[in-house]
């Protein structure tokens, strides 16, 4: 896939001068970069790593002097990262899957599979699926009855589609992510001690030894368009409505979304996220990795989380929480310094009661 | 699956009014009702939803006034969700696998596979395997050599069981999950940075490079009766004797159990929950999501940690737990409290003492 | 398998007194042996055990009398758990995939498989792939285009290898784990609500709604000689060079390699634990369960992090840490000992101002 520095920057939107004629087949850091790859230098602290590397055209920062940089052609963009997503789009090949249904491949007659889709080998696609064109499904697959998914789908190996699962267009599935598992949801005959504690804060009767009951999950999950789901990631189906997943959301690797969870749109959940049950979370919300959300509560639109946070209650929109349990980042900050000091503080406050006294 | 109203009250063990005659083909959240489907409305606060959906029966709060509500038939139950679980089994029609073994399935010669058991495509079941009557395996499975699951088992697409890995009756398992993976367990020729640190708490020697060799795991995993693994959950099995998991446990999604884990009857482990190698969990204990749990330490019965919960020492039984470290949850919001107000009282006592002096 | 008491001596460099001839086929806990299993007795606790159970030879502590104890044949090993590796080794059938390629796995033409392999049914290996000598590649795997692997790698069921993956000898690799995932970084037109955050630590205008484009990963992943990895696990491609993990390094279960990270040799990296983008991680790094790496900082040589370590920044070699956010063990073990005594102290110390007034 050799590109002219010509079409690079007209993908990009960006500005191209010199040698634009001149072809490209991939990119490359600076030091690293051979002669027929595109150098990516949006900074100034790659100048030197221009010079090591054999690169003859690059990707660079603005007011960058391409010339006394020893190149022959290069492309400006205003806006590094946002020109890398252009470029890696342009420059990724992705996964090879033949077109059409693979002689291995298990489609059930009744699926409906949209124009120009390419299904690997030892694909299972349930009764009554639909799938959109374009669709690119990789190697042992399954996609169970009745799921829906719109055009230009991207589901990679081992990827598990659920029964009556909705997915939009554009969607982007990680190898192993599980969409449409039951969600865990058990009832015991009498209250449980979980219920008492959550009644009582603390007080309960112990004594009873009860089983747990299953409530199957009846409603499915669907997910809005240009969603990407992450490697080995879970998203459960719903107890009677589905679990929601609003457009553009992007989850991580191993991100777990529990039974009738909410997501709003443009959310980024990094990987190892947890959701627990029945919890809303608005729009642009952006949770690090590791973060925890409890069951049953409101994550406002905008909210922010550090690596690790741990969200208990309520969170107002806009907010920008760290800690277990979170508190807003700067109260976070103050707290931690304050506990830091605590030990050596304690010693001398005490030191000086003794002298007072 | 229709079912008439009488039907579903006798399963639930519930009260019927109205005509109980009147067939339903699904539940539904009360606003979202249509005509053919139970109105789930089991306090009051659904009442007005009624009013907006189309149901005309419903399971009821205790004490709702149906003919005001303007249906035809209700159903009383006085414990909703333990009702919820009653119905949603009901209604649930469970993954679509063909009877018999598919033809694109390999099922070893010597492999014993129960009467009426549904065994999907790309199934692999291995030497000796014995599965119980009335199993559903779906697309994808893999169960090794020398495995043996009860009755009744549903394991669901793709989840992997381990060879000599016993499983009891009634065995679900979501899709992805891993029973039976080798443990993770290293030693070093010299003694580790690790023992060290482990043995002084904190004075080391870290010269000297060393490499790990691998301890392989000869145990199995046992598994008893009524316990569901949740979708991509890995159980590692035991170094010499097996890894444990007692009758009526439950695991969500992602759940890691260590080599030599032995874990109690009834418990449940939310998501993203690892307990670490050797530790033993009573019954009855309940661990909220992202938990974890310290390697060769015991967690008593009726244990309940709260959401994200780092236990590190031995929990005596029946204590509720919050924080990282573990401490008691009472505990955990006093010095929660204090540490909130600590920023503002280092400043006040502070600007004391220097009054003081 | 059955081995003499001498054989499994030699193999161990350990010492053997008694009838060395005789055979054992197992190695069981003292207490469970049964006659032709090798009992584990290396500590003077399992004394008892002995006496319980059934075998005749065991793995004794050192300076144990072995007449005493009613064994015929005894092996004394000065490390025990290291002796534990070999035995194990020795133990272990491993899984059993026949020889050759089964005929119903999918080998493209242009794929070397080295002498000697073993790959199991339903397995897919892409166009240009090498694998060595000696392979065993259970079912369900997928190993894409141009991918390389040394000799003799255990793959496992349904573990998916990338495009382009490199990685060194002797590779084991549990059921699940994704190598080669694309790398979770999206970028937005305008600044995003985290950048602003980052540069301000707070401050943002959360006005504007904006979309995430990916930034694709043209990267693979290399992976040294001697790597582990775990059930389940991830390890994400780099955006333009490698993500990175040294020889010798061992993954457990569910952890989570962010693209672009680099590890070390000889590391450690426990049960669920996560490294976020472009973090490097030096050689013998220990970290247990449940830790998390930021992204885009250091952790050096010899650091080793108790379980639930959230690690926000730059960590020097030698480092022990414990904490969210991370500090030295000792600063951690300090300030939950002041944290745990603040409640009452604050109230010490507000009683003993009033009465100073």
């Amino acid at each position: 896939m050799a590109h002219t520095i010509a079409e690079i920057a007209a993908a990009l939107g960006a500005q191209a001068v010199g040698d634009v004629t001149l072809r490209v087949s991939g990119a490359a850091e600076p030091a690293a970069a051979q002669v027929h790859e595109l150098a990516l230098a949006m900074d100034p602290k790659y100048a030197g790593g221009l010079a090591q590397g054999a690169a003859v055209a690059a990707l660079l920062w603005q007011g960058a002097d391409w010339h006394a940089l020893g190149l022959k052609a290069a492309i400006f963009a205003p806006r590094g990262r946002l020109a890398m997503a252009g470029l890696s789009r342009m420059m990724d090949a992705g996964p090879a899957i033949a077109p059409g249904v693979h002689a291995m491949a298990i489609v059930d007659a009744s699926a409906q599979i949209g124009a120009g889709a390419a299904i690997g080998p030892f694909v299972v696609i349930g009764a009554g699926v639909v799938i959109g064109a374009g669709a690119r499904i990789a190697s042992h697959v399954s996609i169970a009855d009745g799921a829906r998914i719109g055009v230009d789908a991207l589901i990679l190996q081992g990827a598990r589609i659920g029964a009556r699962v909705v997915i939009g267009d554009r969607f982007i599935c990680q190898p192993g992510a599980v969409i449409g598992a039951d969600g865990f949801s058990f009832v015991t005959p009498e209250k449980s001690g979980v219920e008492e504690i959550r009644e009582t804060l603390g007080q309960r009767d112990v004594g009873t030894a009860q089983s747990w009951t299953r409530i199957h999950s009846l409603g499915a999950v669907t997910i809005g368009d240009d969603v990407d789901i992450g490697a080995n990631a879970c998203v459960d189906r719903g107890t009677i409505r589905d679990t929601m997943i609003g457009s553009g959301t992007k989850l991580d690797n191993m991100v777990h979304i529990g039974h009738n969870v909410q997501i709003g749109r443009d959310c980024l959940l990094c990987g190892q996220v947890g959701i627990a049950g029945s919890s809303r979370i608005g729009d642009r919300v952006v949770l690090a990795g590791q973060c925890g959300v409890n069951d049953n509560i409101f994550v406002g639109d905008d909210v922010i989380a550090g690596g690790g946070t741990k969200i208990f209650t309520n969170a107002p929109a806009g907010r920008v929480l760290l800690g277990y349990p979170a508190v807003k980042m700067e109260t976070h900050l103050e707290m931690q310094k304050a506990l830091r000091r605590l030990p050596r503080w304690m010693k001398n406050v005490a030191q000086a009661t003794d002298k007072g006294e």
